[in-house]
């Protein structure tokens, strides 16, 4: 009983999908209905083999409505650089969510998962940045600084660009590529501080183990994402800065509390504002979001199987009718 | 940076993998790994979509050594058979243990799972089964139970083969099939009990929720293999038996707590061994075995996610300089 299967490459994705309004709407669209109920979601799964460097993590899950529900797996093997390979990898595969059965492979090598948490942090910009962002900072400069930043400026069109990273060489290149396809001025701060007190809308993006961000530099009209932490022991930010701000939002509140920026917080001991919000209870208006240009905001992203799901099951909508890829019959 | 990416069909896995000593081996070497040490195997990951009636489960293992490791996903809509189609299916997917990246996809409906099930059965009946089996028999009438047949035919080649389900028609097309394949004398029989009690070697194939194999039906020269229960809940052996066997095996502890036999003995409050040996124990001599003919002894299979990398592994390496499948460059 074979049926089709659409195998499609990185190459291929990246001839058809890219960060546009359209992959935003797609992805406020899957926390909208993370906060709607029925989603079903289980906790990441993750397999660490510290004898070759190497971490993989499995992300799935199920959306009321949704034709398909992907399986995402996420490898990264931090050796890869001395043999000139990312470190980073992976594929997202497709199941139909009436039967089971695979509906497309996408052999994406991570660029999917790099949209989709892209497209999360243009979510979050749209609705906690305050209106008018005249400057933009990006802490980190690796693929994601560079997709955050061109998510944002979507929904947020600031003009001046910071850019602050442990290699000065490394953000100066970032900043180059950014102010040519952004075409906003656009500079390397030395230090992290200068970035977070001169902009209104600032993204982290690193794997920061110590906090960079500290709580001393927030001020008045600023959000801040933190996209970063994704694992017990990273943390981006101070924190005290998530108990100085006005409003705390996570991606999912119980993937925060063990991988996110709130972990840290909880674990300071200094965690005292309950249950926060979750970004979807935002978008559905469930919750309250930013509530003057002087607030200070911050969203923590940890990253949700619903993204995968959301991103996956419009990238097959989207090919299904048309030749990209290979069609195999399994 | 594209690589090479083997997509394996079903159809084309059938041509080249079957269940036979080799493939028995090659699980039999899992097992020992997993006893050995520094493998890495996290819980299962369950999805339990019930407004469809549908679940997905996805296992992996990292065992050091191996050039790769998989992640399978094993999707089961149990609404299919209304639309002609198999409720299990799935992929596997081998990535390799130095950078990461996917080697292979197979695409195989569950057809390795399959295998390396029922090889799994064949490497119980090979440690646990009494030398010499007259009179084998299978309860339960799918796929799998022709299967765990042929592979325990392999190990221990008994004349008598005696098969009970709980649908009369299903249990005569399952024996017509068993005969003629393994040409030994094969008989439907209405009640498990003569089944049990006839038989030096038992194996249970289904998804009973309340027991079908009953502690009094044990006798000497018995060996239980139970590889239906995968889930809380699912239950084929009375907890009374695995206090009455003189050996109880687990394929993993920590999974056959939670979703095989040994999760209704502990349920029940009867459970009163302590820790059981695992099968890979027996294997490496770490833990013993069948001691006399006169012994009564149960294997509770749940499967594990080393089966999975090592089957798929296996497979890899057969095909890795063949023509079988389609490469895609990724």
């Amino acid at each position: 009983m074979a049926h089709d299967i659409r195998v499609v490459t990185e190459a291929e994705l990246r001839g058809v999908v890219t960060l546009n309004k359209e992959i935003i709407r797609v992805i406020e669209k899957a926390f909208s209905a993370l906060s709607d109920g029925g989603v079903i979601m289980p906790p990441v799964m993750s397999m660490e083999m510290a004898d070759v460097n190497g971490e993989v993590d499995v992300k799935t899950a199920y959306i009321p409505g949704f034709d398909g529900f992907a399986i995402k797996v996420s490898p990264g093997f931090f050796d890869n650089p001395k043999l000139g390979l990312p470190s980073l990898n992976g594929l997202m595969v497709l199941f139909s969510a009436t039967t089971g059965m695979v509906q497309a492979v996408f052999l994406d090598n991570g660029y999917l998962t790099d949209l989709r948490t892209a497209a999360a942090g243009a979510v979050a910009a749209h609705h906690f940045a305050p209106d008018v962002v005249h400057t933009a900072g990006v802490i980190g400069t690796g693929v994601q600084a560079r997709l955050q930043m061109k998510a944002a400026h979507i929904v947020r069109p600031f003009q001046r660009l910071l850019v602050w990273g442990r290699d000065a060489a490394h953000a100066q290149a970032c900043a180059d590529d950014l102010a040519r396809d952004l075409k906003c001025e656009t500079r390397v701060v030395e230090h992290p501080g200068d970035l977070v007190m001169a902009s209104q809308l600032v993204v982290t993006t690193t794997p920061a183990r110590d906090p960079i961000v500290k709580a001393r530099w927030l001020h008045p009209e600023l959000h801040i994402t933190a996209m970063g932490s994704d694992q017990d022991g990273k943390n981006e930010i101070e924190p005290e800065a998530l108990i100085k701000a006005d409003l705390y939002v996570a991606d999912r509140v119980a993937q925060a509390e063990k991988l996110g920026e709130l972990r840290s917080a909880m674990a300071a001991g200094i965690w005292d504002k309950g249950t926060p919000p979750e970004l979807g209870q935002v978008i559905t208006g469930r919750s309250r979001g930013r509530r003057s240009d002087a607030e200070i905001t911050i969203a923590d992203l940890t990253g949700t199987g619903v993204q995968d799901t959301a991103i996956a099951t419009h990238v097959f909508e989207r090919l299904k009718n048309g030749t990209t890829g290979t069609v195999i019959s399994a």
